[in-house]
């Protein structure tokens, strides 16, 4: 088990060591090991070998001028400059709640970026403000339209935070598909089908192989098929991919950059690099700040005193998972899996920064 | 076939003659005849019997202080003085618009109102000043949230509009469950059993009973079950609700008034009415309108274009299908079911207002 501090010491050190300022390091690792706290460890120090690959075939910017191209009191548009997307990040929400402080609320579409960990991360950076933070972003072409083969959507998500007063924020943070691509990769090691309403074949016929994905098939949006909603989920990640690309100048769709290396970037790309859009709003722009916060946390526990369905002993309020992951991943520390711990032991050589294991 | 003037003149003579004013039974008229053109007569002139047995019931107030309560220079909340929620629904959204003309974005939250009808309407009004429009609204609760047994969430529809240059705008409009609750009415007439993943029973356990609302059953979200990510539909349910309901001071979740007179109004009651949320943002607070608008039809012509599965000869974009049944409906007049011409000829008797039936 690895202590978060340290292994936020440790990711600091490795993207400085490839051109990155203290800060900018600090950010990329914050929002990483956010993730591995949050109990989402596909966002966290897996990534890492990727971004490197990233920057070491030129497609990131280590010292990037990320700068505000466009903006009117409520809202703004950030160029990253081929930046990580955390740099992007960091710097587009603290930009919406400066606005939200002095117009009541913040909106800051990003383009020129890269992939940017969890969303839910600058959302939540809102929550001390007494703002609500919005945050959604595109991400690589993986998913289908309702009744089309072609891989357009990314699994693109939305995150919503809301404060409250004794309870704890209200954080939502989902994808616009039924499960996380990872989700497949596990299935498809452990020999398992999946679920049908997950992916479809090549021709858009229904599948449970998780690796169909590599033989022309598609993941299908939240709903799955078209009976059951899929053209809702379609709108979903539609809107999505909108607002992270039409009001940047980002790429959208079938064009946003991939986040590995080894897959090539998209021919013919209409906008620079992966978008990203974020909200701050201020609960006071709408009702005295406390007025709003007892509200929520009047919603909150009525949501939370539910009646279980037979089997279940209780019912979740959207970042109870989350958040119980992260007090105990404080206490008891981060567990990396053997290929995570091997990658970072060959890039802290490689880069000449230690790497204490436990 | 019944002309869509028509059936606006007719309305708006019926609202008049319960007391509402000229320009009030007007906006309730535009907003059901819009949702009958555009092919969703649940939200269309059934609706009128139930509006006039609220009003009976003394549950409307025909002649409502419409009001700013608080706001900001870009947000604001309104008090609908317990109105039809259209006479909310359009001065709200016409607020939200005139905000984002002065400062970028305009966000308005509404409490005491009531039903308002199809959430595409208030969004599409943003599209002829440039402008994204975005709406949502809380329902009467008929949904549970994962895990849960109790109807703690109405069907919470989301809407956005944006505009485009040469192609039809893009128009989102859905629930946040897989089907509306008319379809479950409507595979009960006809003595059909319906998908599971649609409803669940009294228990939690799945379900194929259209009728099992009326059993202590209740309807899922988007995703239907938790494997297929049924806590992602809930979460953009609870957002909805939130933004409707804890922005404005309105009823959250199990609170929502009833849109029926024949079920009572919740005990307890935290807030003021069924609540809805606006927000108009001028798209050259982001981009130059132009620039802006030949990304969406680049963005529109790309999917359009998608690959269809298998046995389909096109992919859809969010709108189309509303549009096409606009155009048709506006050629050929609007069919209107026997019992709801029998509930208008009953009503205009009633309210001695000629009725011309065809």
């Amino acid at each position: 088990m690895y202590d978060h501090k340290y292994l936020h010491e440790f990711t600091t050190e490795l993207f400085m060591s490839i051109g990155c300022s203290r800060d900018d390091a600090g950010a990329v690792a914050s929002v990483l090991i956010a993730a591995e706290l949050r109990g989402h460890s596909s966002h966290g120090m897996i990534r890492i070998k990727e971004y490197y690959d990233l920057w070491k075939t030129g497609r990131v910017n280590v010292t990037p001028d990320v700068k505000v191209v466009h903006q009117t009191p409520s809202t703004a548009v950030i160029d990253g400059d081929r930046c990580f997307g955390m740099i992007a990040g960091v710097r587009s929400m603290k930009l919406a709640i400066e606005k939200a402080a002095t117009t009541g609320t913040g909106w800051v579409a990003t383009k020129n970026s890269n992939h940017f960990g969890i969303a839910g991360y600058y959302a939540m950076m809102a929550l001390e403000h007494d703002m609500v933070g919005i945050c959604v972003t595109n991400a690589n072409p993986l998913v289908v339209p309702t009744w089309s083969v072609s891989r357009y959507l990314g699994t693109n998500p939305l995150a919503v935070a809301v404060p409250a007063l004794q309870e704890p924020p209200f954080i939502a943070d989902f994808a616009t598909t039924p499960i996380a691509r990872g989700k497949l990769a596990v299935s498809e090691k452990k020999g398992e089908k999946v679920l049908l309403g997950f992916v479809q074949d090549a021709e858009g016929n229904p599948s449970d192989d998780p690796g169909i994905l590599r033989r022309g098939g598609g993941m299908l949006t939240l709903g799955g098929d078209r009976p059951h909603g899929s053209h809702k989920g379609y709108c979903m990640a539609a809107v999505v991919d909108i607002f992270s690309s039409v009001f940047s100048g980002a790429n959208f769709g079938p064009f946003v950059p991939p986040s590995v290396a080894y897959l090539p970037v998209p021919e013919n790309q209409p906008g620079e690099g992966t978008g990203h859009f974020f909200g701050a709003m201020r609960i006071d722009a709408f009702r005295p700040a406390d007025e709003f916060k007892s509200s929520m946390d009047h919603w909150i526990r009525t949501f939370r005193n539910a009646k279980p369905i037979k089997g279940e002993t209780r019912v979740l309020i959207p970042g109870d998972p989350e958040r119980e992951a992260e007090e105990q991943n404080r206490e008891s520390g981060i567990k990396l899996v053997p290929a995570v711990v091997d990658d970072l032991r060959a890039l802290a050589a490689t880069l000449g920064v230690e790497f204490r294991e436990k």
